[in-house]
């Protein structure tokens, strides 16, 4: 019964860690929580118990086989289940938006350096990897219960739900570099797949902007990119 | 013969684009080029022979066991065997120096925002992940034969040998923020291990720098924070 589904209406937060991140943080898409007969009966046992007790979810303790199933480490003694769950981007805030990532690891560690630069709205354009996969949840350490992420079908959209926001798309033929950009308020920082970067489009879209690097790579890593590109962006909000 | 092995001499180079970055790139680590049965005889499969043929290293084209021993991937018709190599930073340029790092795809990934910025000497403090894994090669996307990378058995070895160096270790506890750095030449960014960042003994090295970040998540992933990190420092030198 309990596989992670892709298309299915729950997914799970895998460990003691991200299971209080997500019992604190989205208490109202928490369903269910699995402890495993060997977890310790110790303090967090106790609050474990007494989160669920408060929201009211039921507490499952006899389960072995869905920690089997869910995740293949030893150590995983807690598994909270939740409803997948659409938020809406703020329309003054600044944004992320990712066109088709494909790397669920990219995608979870894009959405943690999102909450640490206090950017919490993501847009995220399909096809695309699966935010809610409970690898993402995992590469995001839970900052998915912090984020407001929301799919698109379009990049038009996107736009046309936040024509307010100054675009900046990060493509390797823009003239301009980050360092050098002229942000205006609020924002929205727009990067391609791992593979294939935005298409020539995006050209004519906002202000495009390159990161300055040599010619011994092709390009940077997708996370990173967007790590600079986010923290270039937000470090005077900081 | 030809499992991958962390304390053996050499390691190979999966797949095409890897194998060229590393014959045009290291020739002379280069020792042998296994050539699929399956590869079609193209343009690439000449020119792939033609440098073996010019280095010259044998060319084995009738061991499909090796394929399927070393590489995961269905498409991988090419592996180049190379000999391990250490490779001395220099003393007057900029590098990046990890300690213990564990984790092979982010190791890789730095070596290739290393490449990516110009920082072409990479210091390795032991214990570490293997940089010569073949995953870590693959992560590095080939960078790792454009950056110098050598092993230290500790911090004070590093600093014995490059006593020039101005260091900027990353620290949670630091009170300088990134973009208040005082950058003098040659310098050396530091970094720590993923889970648990440098010791509090890195406080009195050189002047110690915090990325800002909001409280919603404990620290940065490792790789962005060295992207980030090189991008400051570097950007003013591309």
């Amino acid at each position: 019964m309990a596989k992670y589904e892709k298309n299915g209406e729950v997914s799970y937060a895998l460990g003691t860690t991200l299971a209080l991140e997500l019992l604190m943080r989205k208490p109202k898409a928490a369903t269910r929580l699995y402890i495993s007969p060997k977890q310790k009966k110790d303090d967090t046992y106790q609050k474990l118990l007494s989160i669920a007790r408060s929201l009211p979810i039921p507490v499952i303790e006899n389960n072995e086989k869905i920690f089997r199933e869910l995740s293949d480490k030893e150590n995983c003694m807690v598994i909270a289940e939740f409803s997948k769950f659409e938020t809406p981007l703020e329309k003054e805030t600044n944004h992320v938006l990712l066109v088709n990532p494909s790397n669920m690891g990219n995608l979870g560690t894009i959405i943690r350096c999102c909450a640490a630069f206090g950017v919490l709205d993501l847009g995220i354009i399909l096809p695309a990897a699966d935010r809610f996969d409970p690898k993402c949840i995992r590469a995001s350490m839970g900052a998915i219960f912090n984020v407001r992420t929301q799919a698109f079908s379009s990049f038009e959209e996107y736009q046309a739900a936040y024509a307010n926001h100054a675009c900046y798309p990060f493509m390797l033929q823009a003239k301009t570099k980050l360092g050098d950009a002229h942000p205006a308020s609020p924002w929205t920082l727009i990067f391609g797949n791992e593979a294939t970067g935005l298409d020539a489009s995006y050209l004519s879209v906002g202000e495009p902007l390159i990161i300055p690097k040599t010619d011994l790579v092709d390009s940077l890593n997708l996370d990173n990119a967007v790590a600079i590109g986010i923290y270039e962006f937000a470090k005077n909000l900081l």
